[in-house]
């Protein structure tokens, strides 16, 4: 039976051709309005309502509408939109399995977190600019202000597909690795905290604290004023999860008083940060926006990544990165 | 029988109080004029005459007077002021070992290598001074022009302990990893590229070439105009080695001509480089004041590795580091 496959992803020559020849026999159908961005909200489309299956950015509201809607794939990692009580409720009720595209985005993600823990060890930001001469001051400072991460800690926030890559990067390190999250299923690798040791290994131990937290409604300014408050002091702030689990006035409190040695930040809330905006001075806050999981050839993975599952949903396999 | 030790290296506080407790019954020296750094040329000082041991940058000329000297350690890892047929026959004639601090800053230069290689992968210099919203053009070509180094091919030359240690750090990367050295000992653990496979490789394989070659006769301008001119198109030049072993003008039109996609260089020659030298301003051009080896309590790791040398030395036993 061929599927009516719709598709509102900006979609590059090399990619369509790709996804064009992996779902042969069957109909791809796209938006008549283009498609600004993968992330962009798209107006209702009438020929939504015949697709069997969804890969991109659907919109909830045209999905409530979608009689023969079987399958949705979601085109970004973060499904905020869709992560709700309700809309959980009408794909269990109708039986669509929801998946995600975490799996294109895990190694950009977690090698970005890493560039940014090592620009923060080898001091980067000031060496870069520094022409200081061997034996002066400032070349004993920069030396002096560098590091290898050995016998660190570094605690990962947010313990999925990321993490976990992160963890077999940072093996080599020779670093203590805590790992936090919501539901512990014991496939860690590493120690995980349990909601009642966090503040204590926040205070004592990480010196490195890697937030990936996703958005919803528990992680909502998750990093609050008590917490960047009782951080231990020389600690080093990376956020490759949401802008909005962090309470931005206090990170900023945080930089100022020098508790948090630096924060580099590749999502902020919100994205990008309004010109004159404080982080934007503030004492070593680094920003990236929001390019953590990109990559040379993104579309054509994203396309592989649906392409993989369509196969195992033609099969009626089990699908990869399903979330509902 | 107790030894008479000179040291003519800058000792803070933390790490003069190690060397004394780790050097209890026999005599230190110190030089009767400061020592401005570590790499200072100090003027002969009448006391270096009755010494047993030298620890720090002891002078060549100093050195053919002293009557007693056993053995030498030198504070760096790089010994071009030692390195020649006249001094090494001069050591293999009185029996005198010369150790350096190679271990002391393996680990440092390894993750400095990296972190250079991670900066450039993600785009760190542009996406830092970046603000782009989300979906524009600038976001897409800055997340299009990222990277995560997976089957990409880096090749290091210069392959001693840096190197091995800079191969450990990139295993989980899943590159494709090779070396160059002057002799193959077989120990490497990657393949290793000959003399006549050299320009063949960083034609057609090399994505990033990672320069660790110390300087002597041989390495003097070893990446010259014509190995710049036939690089692979875009591949990535980083160099924590030494300057000399680069033709800068060489480099520069690589990096002009846009063959060379950047140049990450921790060493340059002269250090630092003058004010208005086209390098400080060419194209994808990043420079770290030959700061790859330093890290927090630097001189208490020297002089750590000093004492576990020390002790070898008082047992009879073979030193490590040895060079001559």
């Amino acid at each position: 039976m061929p599927f009516k496959i719709f598709v509102d992803l900006a979609t590059p020559p090399g990619a369509l051709e790709v996804l064009q020849a992996g779902t042969k026999g069957h109909q791809l159908v796209f938006p008549q309005k283009p498609i600004s961005s993968v992330l962009a909200s798209p107006e209702l489309d009438p020929q939504f309502t015949s697709v069997d299956i969804a890969f991109g950015q659907p919109d909830p509201r045209a999905i409530a509408e979608a009689a023969h809607l079987k399958w949705i794939h979601v085109s970004s990692s973060g499904i905020t939109r869709y992560d709700n009580a309700r809309f959980r409720a009408l794909m269990a009720e109708r039986k669509i399995p929801v998946t995600n595209s975490a799996g294109v985005y895990d190694e950009a993600c977690a090698v970005h977190a890493l560039s940014f823990m090592l620009a923060q060890a080898r001091n980067l930001p000031a060496a870069l600019k520094s022409r200081a001469a061997n034996g002066t001051d400032e070349w004993l400072a920069l030396r002096g202000s560098s590091s290898t991460l050995r016998e660190q800690t570094v605690l990962i926030l947010g313990f999925g597909a990321i993490g976990k890559r992160l963890v077999e990067l940072l093996r080599p390190f020779e670093m203590r690795i805590l790992a936090y999250r919501r539901k512990v299923r014991g496939d860690e690798g590493v120690p995980v905290i349990t909601p009642d040791q966090l503040a204590r290994t926040l205070a004592h131990d990480a010196d490195h604290i890697v937030n990936i937290l996703p958005d919803n409604q528990e992680s909502r300014h998750f990093f609050d004023a008590t917490r960047f408050a009782n951080l231990k002091p020389g600690a080093v702030f990376y956020n490759i999860g949401r802008g909005t689990t962090v309470n931005q006035n206090a990170l900023l409190e945080a930089l100022q008083s020098g508790r948090l040695k630096a924060a580099w930040l590749d999502v902020t809330d919100p994205e990008p940060l309004p010109a004159g905006h404080p982080l934007l001075t503030a004492p070593n806050c680094f920003i990236t926006p929001h390019i953590a999981g990109g990559h040379v050839d993104e579309t054509k993975t994203l396309v592989g990544h649906f392409l993989k599952n369509f196969e195992r949903f033609v099969r009626g396999e089990p699908l990869i990165d399903r979330v509902m």
